[in-house]
């Protein structure tokens, strides 16, 4: 048998299902229990004769579900008063031309801290508006560590400091955030919710939610209340911070349906026990990948330096092509979905985000040494 | 009993579910059979062991879904060759800025022809860009029809002419679509896929999904390519219809889930029989409505004026405050939702989109006879 089986709990009792083991890059594994809960009431949600996407977005149903997901989310990072919560569209890359618009101020300069592609591109779009510097960069070393070699007393005068915390395609991710003297914003797109952070550290922190969040097409959007004051006006109104914060991220027609299923997950993150549960499960699932790896005698070969090493994206390489070739053909054959490594980093990946159970890196790690000793 | 009840006809049999009479101005209503696939198929897409939304968007199985939505909408409304099918976020509010961002060229004026609250919006993104002129307006009529009192010949250098085919607070619709000397741009937010059109008469259509493509989340962009070729080329990458032109929409993780429920939405469509059939029934629903209001002796009064009553919101009020209360009041007890009028207009609005069923609409005339002939 491959994979792992599972019978509906609910009232759909008839179907088997197969689930995959997914270790897909993002969109991500969803948690079994939020798929089966959507699935339970996608035709009527809770007894309205009608779809949570059927609802009108000033009703009191989906303005419950909307401001459930915000408390959640406040609860869980522990976001204080002082900051907003927001939802908006277009994903990581969108914020990567909105921060510079709303706060890359004429005469000041935005500070990057270039760890991966992503990054790389956050910087392109904000040179379209202001000055930019690369503060510090590990490109050189093809990204297999978050770069270190930077003095934050340079930058005082800045507009803001950019980082990105963890870094899907390198398999690379920050372990302690800067204390930095200008706004420090953040690009958690692929981490967020992974671990207990202390908000306050940040001015702005965006996360498309597709990897620990729930499905695409909502972004989070955690700003400091104080830092937003600061944003330029003339702003697009779609394209301004303001105008969801002044509307409860309701000025237009949300993405209704995604915002729904976020509210989901949290309510399922909150029911594991919180973030620190997650965090605690996260560094054993990665753990057993990880071991698998440096237990392999230099057989697989690890692309992040070990201070660097992501607990969501674990990259690594084989002795050559054929191998890999053969180990995700025969990876697929056992319902191990999305390990294959980025182009530009090669090799494999697997994504360990927050609903990947623990089965499924225990299941890989297995996989992994067999396929060593048999190779 | 209240609303109309059915049994789901698939695998989930166990269960009766409650169907409200969605008058929904949007989101709306989706139709029932799309619902039911997109619940039976939640938690294992096509035996993929994953949920469509846990799938990669780079993936096989996504791919064929993005592109039968795009393939489906090209044969429904007949899209040429000459045109590309966008997908993006952020509703109409975002196209409202994104058009004149990209097509707004210096010395240049931009044309607009204001029908109700959207088309003023829109033209207030475009001041932000340059040069722009109301071409017509209803608004001292308070938009009870959509105006005609403009001539063509006066635009001929302009950058574009903007309108809005359907007003969905006012309840008003184009009829019959201006023959353009430059560039016709339309939101079709609330109307499009209604009845058969010529595309090839605008450059540019949007519309965001949330009234008669599906769930909110997406926007669906139809645009000539050489009109595309004249675009600006200093437009941040995820403002540039260029960038969604040249990745297939895939240049970032577009909204899966909701292009997915596009793809149903359309499939639904063409099982129809496709829009001419569509049209027919969207004609038989109205009616239902209209000859309530007509038939009336004056109890009801339709804002719009009959030249521009629109198919899709069916707008009226009631002799006076009182009876509107008492209205809205016993039609919300028999389960008929959204039926209040938006605040700018007042009364009533019945939004009949696409899959809103002619059961619900004839029950909804029955009730306004009825409710006049008791008051």
């Amino acid at each position: 048998m491959v994979g792992y089986e599972y019978y509906f709990t609910n009232k759909i009792k008839e179907d088997t299902t197969l689930r995959a083991y997914n270790f897909n890059a993002g969109p991500a594994a969803v948690p079994l229990p939020v798929l089966e809960q959507a699935q339970k009431e996608l035709v009527n949600f809770k007894n309205t004769g009608m779809s949570v996407m059927e609802l009108s977005h000033r009703s009191k149903e989906y303005e419950e579900v909307h401001n459930r997901a915000i408390t959640l989310l406040r609860e869980l990072m522990n976001i204080p008063d002082t900051y907003e919560v927001l939802f908006l569209q277009g994903g990581g890359s969108l914020q990567f031309s909105m921060i510079p618009m709303n706060f890359l101020q004429e005469g000041k300069t935005a500070h990057y801290i270039l760890s991966g592609a992503w990054s790389e591109k956050a910087l392109k779009e904000a040179k379209d508006f202001g000055e930019t510097r690369v503060l510090a960069s590990s490109k050189d070393a093809n990204y297999t560590h978050i770069p270190t070699d930077y003095s934050l007393e340079d930058i005082k005068d800045g507009a803001y400091l950019h980082i990105t915390t963890n870094n899907t395609i390198y398999g690379t991710q920050w372990n302690e955030y800067p204390t930095s003297p200008i706004p420090l914003i953040a690009d958690m797109s692929s981490d967020i919710l992974f671990k207990e952070i202390d908000v306050e550290k940040f001015s702005l922190i965006y996360a498309g939610a597709q990897k620990n969040l729930g499905p695409s097409g909502v972004t989070v959007v955690i700003i400091k209340k104080d830092f937003l004051e600061t944003a330029r006006t003339n702003v697009p109104t779609m394209l301004s911070y303001s105008t969801y914060a002044e509307n409860n991220s309701l000025y237009n027609t949300p993405p209704t349906f995604a915002i729904y299923m976020l509210s989901l997950v949290l309510e399922w993150v909150k029911e594991q026990g919180g973030v620190k549960s997650i965090q605690k499960n996260n560094e054993e699932k990665a753990k057993y990948i990880y071991d698998a790896i440096d237990n392999s005698e230099g057989f697989y070969k690890a692309h992040a330096t070990e201070d660097s090493r992501s607990l969501m994206n674990i990259t690594f390489t084989l002795p050559n092509e054929e191998l890999t070739k053969k180990f995700l053909q025969e990876a697929k054959e056992r319902q191990f979905i999305g390990l294959a490594g980025h182009r530009s980093v090669g090799g494999c990946r697997a994504s360990t985000y927050n609903a990947v159970p623990k089965e499924a890196c225990e299941a890989l790690a297995n996989f992994m040494t067999e396929f060593k000793n048999q190779n």
